[in-house]
């Protein structure tokens, strides 16, 4: 591979000369960006992108961390990030944490050892301190889809508690009463806040019922049959349930086919997430939009802003949920 | 931030061996080394992960260009190289090409530029000469889903043409004669091999058709609406379906539905990628699997290998697809 001092030779200047020219300095005379670009194409040298980026201490480059980069929930969360990003030129880093404490610990010091000028950080697993201590050491540092109240300033998440009160009122609007709620079992805190929401709608109805409506399990598609199973063996007299996310919802209709009960005639359900998904089963989910595009677009610009040290806006941070009508729900 | 010098200070020692610490030479004596990680801990210092690249030409990184990650097909791709990258110690960085060859070039560059070990490419925008010197400049380049004769060992891809040949012979074994095919208007050679599979397999089986049996439209689920709609409109006996893909196939089924024609009762039909949609939409799809994580494992690894120097195996470089049986195929 062709070095700087290769470049400086074929263009009968000094290795310095070809350095002003790379880093663009005033000092470089039109001839020699002349002979020394030509001398680069000719020799296919690349300016080392490592030794810009040493001088300048920053490697142009937003680092995201994601649960699982297979999920199309993180891939529209990092293509959006992607998108902010090469507007301001620069290019992504991506880490997969997989939800848990020791896997993000090591993507994040991965991403801040490569010197990204930015991160969006998507962590669950991290204790807030330990959140916290990275946000001090990383001015850049913005957390998605997490509320820290000592660095609330760097913060983007969800009303999940709203978009759980707005998918059970909708059932109670429908006429339903006998609601369920199908949960997850993650020890995070969407879950308590969409139980919640689903709690404190049914209080506002002065709907009373018992803890049996609330079944927990893993927030994925196996877990919504497991979940959706127990509801019917309680032999509970539900018409309406309210999912935990898209996926669980997903596996709830299976079960519901399955066992001749049809949705929505026999069983309203209303997912959440409004995920690729959604519009695929059947009957097509009535569920609540996670805005996960723009709250990412919103958490880039932001990262970038604090890199640069430049003052944050007083835009609220906290996004709201909405209800996306599609087939799923039927009044009782 | 602090920097070598602050921890020279802080170790009481000189910067080269602080140095010498960091990059683990045998020279660093025990004390030096105690002295030193200390210091370091103390001030939060990070060895500069530029720096080191720099002196060993290579930042440990596995560059991956995919069409759009939001896609769970690229999402899937872009994990499995990130199991492997992260098995090797090292991290991804990630180009979205949009399957655009201006966009597909920019990333390259941006990769390459970053000094990536090794680079595994999903590209068809490019032509193939452009790919094939890329394949020159990086020892470590390896393309995923695209075959190219003069840089054969450097590409992992699928029998596309056996797949749609499954596919269609699968429905022959089911009764089936009169088989549309739902096929890409995009202009790449999986949509053309998947078009010869399946007329492969209908001139085995002795079945002439004519070519209005063949729909072109976008490889989307709304495309899938378009075909299912103009197939439907030229009132040919069709009983069965090879579609392009589960997007597709999800959206002809859509309109079968709306159009009360059930599935598969009525209509068989096959996708092709058994990606994540396959599993939620009704009835579950019967298609053709796609191997991409078995794929980009392998393509991660021969990248590794290459760009090390190393010997590369003589192992086989096209997968071959695999017909899953779900729900959505009936004997007429």
């Amino acid at each position: 591979m062709a070095t700087i001092k290769d470049v400086a030779k074929e263009a009968g200047v000094s290795v310095a000369t070809v350095s002003r020219v790379i880093n663009k300095s005033p000092k470089a005379s039109a001839s020699s960006v002349e002979s020394v670009t030509k001398a680069m194409s000719k020799l296919g040298y690349r300016p080392n992108a490592n030794a810009r980026a040493l001088v300048s201490q920053s490697t142009n480059t937003v680092g995201v961390l994601v649960g699982d980069i297979s999920d199309p929930f993180f891939g529209t969360l990092v293509k959006a990030v992607d998108n902010v990003a090469r507007e301001n030129g620069k290019h992504i880093l991506v880490g997969n944490g997989s939800h848990d404490r020791e896997e993000e610990r090591q993507a994040i010091e991965l991403l801040i050892n490569s010197r990204c000028d930015a991160l969006v950080i998507h962590s669950k697993g991290l204790t807030d301190e330990e959140l916290i201590a990275y946000a001090k050491e990383v001015k850049g540092l913005v957390l998605i889809n997490r509320y820290i109240a000592e660095i609330a300033n760097r913060c983007i998440f969800l009303d999940n508690k709203k978009g759980a009160y707005l998918a059970t009122e909708y059932l109670i609007r429908h006429g339903h009463k006998n609601i369920a709620c199908i949960a997850s079992s993650h020890s995070i805190e969407d879950a308590d806040e969409r139980i919640q929401g689903y709690l404190a709608a049914l209080s506002d109805y002065k709907i009373a019922l018992s803890d049996s409506y609330i079944e927990y399990s893993a927030p994925t598609s196996d877990g919504g049959e497991y979940a959706m199973t127990n509801l019917l063996t309680k032999s509970l007299p539900i018409t309406g349930i309210v999912a935990y996310n898209d996926y669980m919802a997903a596996g709830a209709l299976s079960v519901l086919d399955e066992n001749g009960i049809q949705a929505p005639d026999k069983m309203s359900i209303i997912g959440f997430d409004d995920g690729l998904i959604a519009r695929y089963v059947h009957p097509k989910l009535t569920t609540i939009r996670y805005p996960i595009q723009m709250m990412a677009e919103k958490a880039t610009r932001l990262a970038l802003h604090l890199a640069k040290g430049e003052n944050t806006s007083t835009e609220p941070m906290m996004f709201s949920p909405t209800l996306v009508r599609r087939n799923s729900v039927e009044k009782v």
